[in-house]
């Protein structure tokens, strides 16, 4: 987990804040999960660099983790009925990661609408330092014996998913 | 390779069309190029349905096999020293396919824009006749030696895309 | 599906071959049931040859396309209580399949022990003819709610495969 | 790194063991190397377990970490002409792993022959305690430029290896 360099804002007046309303889609929150992954061979394809559907396991392996880190166990949630599938995606490839290096995922889940979570995504390259690998990724919270995008989230998210404001 | 229903447009009067400008990114081809995928075990996750990543071996499988019917090996690109890895990819999952269902998967190349491939992609289950999964996906041509975007496409490649207009 | 080139036996004399005891194990098919894939780039890996695990997802189509072709429909099978795990895998990796050859997947199931189905695999490069993989892999029927092995095959699996012994 | 269960044997007199001959293929080495992974989403099939095949990905990044434990580093071996491909696969799987679950990867580079390397391999479910999959797996040093199988191991791997045995 690490604290990503905040944007700049200028300082507010004292007690303003207050007074803004808090904007309907917030930040859930502004840190970002990170795992680390070393490149393998059954990550590559035959260009030596990695498959572009191979970042799609480490970023789901980041979300779940993440979830985990607020309480969430990912089984546990399937097992109550309600699984949390991907309805959107859209990366940016903007450099290669190569055989023997190592990705530096991050995850970050920036919004809640409903039952809709959209986790920001960012891969590094540990090595280079270079930014591989940007975009958006969009779950929806559905029921699966009904096959019908749920109401609202379990309360055991709901309520984790709060203290990431925190 | 099939038709794709063209949508109906009022008939252009005698001589007309020459007046209107084309399109710097007209469609390629309004043809749909197109693969079948049983879903087999492999293919699934946990919850019975096709893993969300999964959909993208068979996008590339349908993509090199859409060039190869008109002309461009794709292993043969490669040993040119052409490569066409993926640098965006949005994609929609709107209903779920599951095991022992078969996928029609429909890729289309939209746009060519100098050494960008745009191609539009759907994915149909065949037994429900739903859409299941929408999106653009594109590809770009480097030099993996140089590790540079190349200056234009190969010959070979250029003059098969352009069968696709007639 | 195409039958290999039977082993050739001296004949029996009439009638004789009743009184030779059939062995328990003998084979139930002396067919190869075959697909054929193209090799793609998700199936690679650095050194621009299919990685080894890639051929258990070939091997795994091969054997649920088998079933089909003798009218066993593995997802309804597993929709009446019966799953086939791989239990037993053994193979050898004689020569490297390459980015845009085409493999050949055989299998054929060779023995049945109640509810174990021993299936022998080949996959030849069909550009070079050469024999590239080889293996045995075992299934066996278990009951996923019960988490258990199966005293016998489900009906319908038991009649199907003995169409394979005509 | 753990050092496994040592088989007791009785003690050998003093000076004893320079008598016995030591065998052409002795164990390299009595220590397992071992990795955890915890079983994400896109392990699973559609019985929510781990899919057969995925368990080969977790054993190549066991061999490719135990490796690099020892100095040898897996990218530039390839770099410098030489490959480790599998070229015999032999796994028994006695349990499944769920969603959710712990997997530790427990590797031991068991036996060289040459340019042959044998390696054994357990994976047990830490959550339960149980041995799930078994099996050996062996590589072999190939020149990929000649395609051909190296008359002797880079001396970097040889001295590498030799660490092992200490």
């Amino acid at each position: 987990m690490s604290d990503s360099p905040k944007p700049q804002l200028p300082p507010s007046p004292p007690g303003d804040h207050c007074l803004v309303p808090r904007p309907e889609l917030e930040a859930v929150t502004e840190k970002w999960f990170e795992i680390m992954v070393r490149v393998q061979p059954h990550h590559t394809d035959y260009g030596g660099v990695v498959w572009h559907g191979t970042y799609l396991t480490w970023l789901e392996t980041a979300r779940v983790e993440c979830l985990r880190s607020i309480g969430v166990d990912f089984a546990d949630l399937v097992k109550l009925g309600c699984d949390l599938p991907v309805v959107n995606l859209a990366l940016r490839y903007h450099r290669a990661i190569r055989l023997g290096q190592t990705a530096v995922i991050k995850v970050q889940m920036q919004e809640i609408q409903k039952v809709r979570l959209e986790w920001q995504n960012q891969i590094v390259c540990l090595e280079t330092g270079e930014l591989c690998v940007t975009g958006k990724i969009t779950l929806v919270a559905i029921d699966p014996a009904k096959g019908k995008i749920m109401r609202r989230l379990p309360p055991v998210v709901q309520e984790n998913l709060l203290k990431l404001r925190q």
